[in-house]
């Protein structure tokens, strides 16, 4: 192999394996946000959607996903992919099929059944998020063609976690006791510490996960990884601080969680446009999700009274559309900003609706299956008790 | 340097870092499956065996390892090693070593006197592990000459902690009230979060373990690493999977603990053969040493009543040989399944045992000497009231 | 972009990620080592502080610090920095300046106000750091000139750090209950399973914070890489290992949050000299580091009756201090001990006494300022209660 495809196998690898630190990120975020009687539950849910989806994309998600394209719909799949010179690929893409799959289960916390989430964890990374993915990522998927931007998966991967996450979240339904008389309880998380360094170590992953996307940084894409790494760094800090200023705001306080949220609603916004951004724009789209994602948070607990434990509708979801849509707006080649016309806004939000239509469609017909077959949803006792009793007969905390 | 240079120096260096945060995983797990009232010391024997591997190792454990062979035997030891061109190897190689040691301090967990545990430590470094480790990774050991394959240290470094961990569990003795009226009585961890955290810390820095042992990035090795990537991921995953349906059967319930334990079972398992077989042999490693490593903690804990707060001796030493002894069978070029016969396994057979045999009587001799000496064991009361206040004089929780 | 240009880029980055990981490192042993009641407000402080300064030094910082030398002091500042082709230095620079910014949060913990933190913390990275940076890391800077060697920052972001802590902490005053008819009482931190999971997070962030510093991975610098990781890890486990021993002598117990100051103390008396001295240099220099920082502590909380809640200103300031110094003494090439006289020597307490008198000078009028106008102080009903509920109307643990 000659030195820059070694440089270039080299980066994604490093960038994969610090994308798979995030399931770590991931887990502490859910298990903080939440009560100390389901942690066990919520870390077997994101240790068990990682290993799924790694054996699952193996197996056949992966050709799902970048298969020769049969109508520029989907892959032509062949099982257990092993190709000697595609293994980094493999790698890199399985530890994004898994984020996909593991944002839903923060959503639908602390009531869902392990084994129905196994199910459902199952038929995302082989099913819904290849296909989707093909359209966007495999150079003959229909949105390819279209020229839909989504560098890194503001849409492709976080918004269809997300907007899985809110069907599942409106179909397991609330926690017992969450809305009462029509008013909305805080059931605040047992431990901001851990949940904290989740937000670090998603961070971290996230320079992995956005820089890593460029697939390559031999030659010029050296600068274009360099780039990367500043938007989505600034997109992060905009974010926070954008989010801590407007809960100050709001509640005469800054708020803890919400700034947290802020860091990923920066990093999830800046994830599509991350390459095609300059530093400005990156501070402005965090600048926007952080202050969305705030009041999408309240909206969708207050006013829609979907339980979302993490937030993670509008963390993934509400940003990733948001973050999918400012690339017409940000972007230095084509956005509106920099005299593109609403040319690339159109097709950025033909793909946004397109790919939220298509999670919502069939994580809604998945779900409604396993609701009919295997049930959603663990029994008032053992929701009351903890999942992690009842669930998987321990205790986490002794 | 030439570039070809560069890029292996820079890819040990970056694995070795990974590896090094492989010891905060190993604290992670060890306090987290034990009591609260132990873990200053878990944290104060983790670090100081990584502080006593890093001088002992470059003192003269490197030497003894990589030094010109005497009689295929031992390195021909020189002190305080500094060579310029040979710092990346030695960073590497010394992080190896730590694991080793670290293995034990779980082990014997709870019960065992730091001053006699550091001792212990620095004998792992300086002299257990190098001189079994020169037979194998020493181009003139005498397995490597007999074609003994261990590409990374199933048995090198998993086994050789691994059944020191048994010596040193058995002479030291169980914790008071883990075996009463002849019952094995659980001893709940105080913290599955943290250990949880553990376990995806160490899942990270074994992509440096592993593929780190290539020792090379450069031209043809840029596939290998990227293969020995993915056997490594799908082995952790198959591992944790098959642990987590074995316990559900045996419990009805999917077990936390046994399922963490299944990801470092198919980690230790694949270790050995992550360069030599197929993703799909690497499914079926994982899939054996998730089985094997549910029954070997009961076995252990129950019938031979040997007390291993946090089953190393299951995870490192019985993973660790069997892995070993799979690559005879998996191996894509040699294993039995794939045409070899039986010649590879009984090479790896006779370097499993020959290792096992050293590690065991070595151990038992320093223990000894120490038992006899410094006395391995807390007294009753510092046991009961916990070592952190007597051992410390501090609270880890306050 | 040609080979040696790439593989120094991503050399950068890759440390500057890890670098950045130190935020969550500093985070982890700041809640570790104070009481749970003020987590929260460490977790916001940490994370803002980073947050401002890769918004402040993008916006102006990086400017003042490498901009065109104004008479070899300053930099020419431009605003919102943006040039394709040193985003990596940016990045690598952002998370320099934010480390010396956070080390600060420490130091006055439990009792200042956040709104003031943040100020000060934007002053930090815009001002005080990048000014006496530019002294020594930008090569017109009046001590660069001189001969200053500070590699990676032993005192440009340490000492900075830990003497701005020094003044802040003597500004603010003891935390309520610490100092009691002339006795200081001890307040033990809540959390020394999390403040070790800190440390091993900075020594693995400090592995990119040094040998990141050589800017370059290409050519002959590999080697330089290589060796610096290895004085780095020496200087780190002898330090800790001192800081065992000295304790265990002068307590009659090995005290763990000693030792993890230890661990600390090496690594940052190291940073000046880690590319210019051997790997027994470093041992000795962790030796005296570690040794140094146990009596630094005591003296600065007994005698000095200063409040630092985490040791910032022994193990940033002065370690930052004598390990600087230290070069002089040494380095293989002009130090005291390799034949080069006291020159070196001369020219490193030059620059340790400059950098401090700057630091002191300019981070008192800062907090004067803002004593006189804002207030450094939470009233004494908020800190009797804790931060966390006052300051963001929530509890980190529930």
């Amino acid at each position: 192999m000659d030195t820059n495809a070694v440089l270039d196998l080299m980066w994604v690898v490093i960038c994969g394996i610090l994308v798979f630190f995030m399931q770590a990120g991931f887990t502490l975020v859910e298990a903080g946000f939440t009560r100390s009687k389901n942690t066990g539950n919520i870390i077997m849910k994101n240790l068990m959607d990682f290993c799924i989806g790694t054996i699952g994309f193996w197996a056949i998600g992966y050709t799902i996903m970048y298969g020769d394209s049969i109508g520029s719909f989907i892959g032509n799949p062949t099982l257990f992919f092993d190709s000697v010179k595609d293994m980094h690929s493999l790698f890199f893409q399985t530890v994004f099929a898994a984020t996909a799959a593991t944002i839903v289960s923060g959503a639908i916390a602390e009531r869902t059944k392990f084994s129905t989430y196994l199910i459902f964890s199952l038929m995302m990374t082989v099913f819904i998020y290849p296909i989707s993915g093909h359209w966007v990522w495999q150079g003959d998927g229909w949105l390819t063609k279209l020229g839909f931007i989504d560098f890194a998966g503001s849409t492709v991967v976080h918004s269809v976690g997300g907007w899985a996450s809110l069907v599942a979240a409106i179909m397991v339904g609330p926690r017992i006791g969450k809305y009462t008389n029509g008013l909305s309880n805080p059931i605040p998380g047992h431990n901001l510490m851990i949940g904290s360094l989740g937000v670090f170590i998603l961070w971290l992953g996230w320079f992995g996960f956005n820089a890593g996307s460029q697939l390559a940084i031999s030659g010029d894409s050296a600068n274009a990884v360099a780039g990367i790494i500043i938007t989505t760094n600034i997109a992060a800090a905009a974010g926070a601080l954008t989010a801590m200023f407007v809960t100050w705001g709001l509640y005469g306080k800054p708020d803890i969680s919400m700034t947290l949220n802020g860091v990923l609603a920066g990093l999830v916004g800046v994830t599509a446009g991350c390459a095609a951004v300059s530093p400005v724009g990156a501070a402005f789209i965090g600048l926007i999700c952080g202050t969305v994602v705030v009041f999408a948070i309240e909206f969708i607990d207050k006013k829609l009274k979907v339980d979302d434990p993490v937030g993670a509708v509008s963390v993934h979801g509400v940003c990733g559309a948001l973050g999918t849509l400012l690339v017409g707006v940000f972007a230095t080649d084509g956005g509106l900003l920099y005299g593109g016309g609403f040319a690339q806004l159109g097709v950025q939000a033909i793909g946004v609706f397109a790919i939220a239509a298509w999670a919502i469609v069939t994580s809604f017909i998945v779900l409604f299956i396993l609701k009919k077959t295997m049930g959603l949803r663990v029994t008032k006792e053992e929701e009351i008790d903890g999942l992690d009793i009842h669930e998987h007969g321990t205790n986490v905390y002794n």
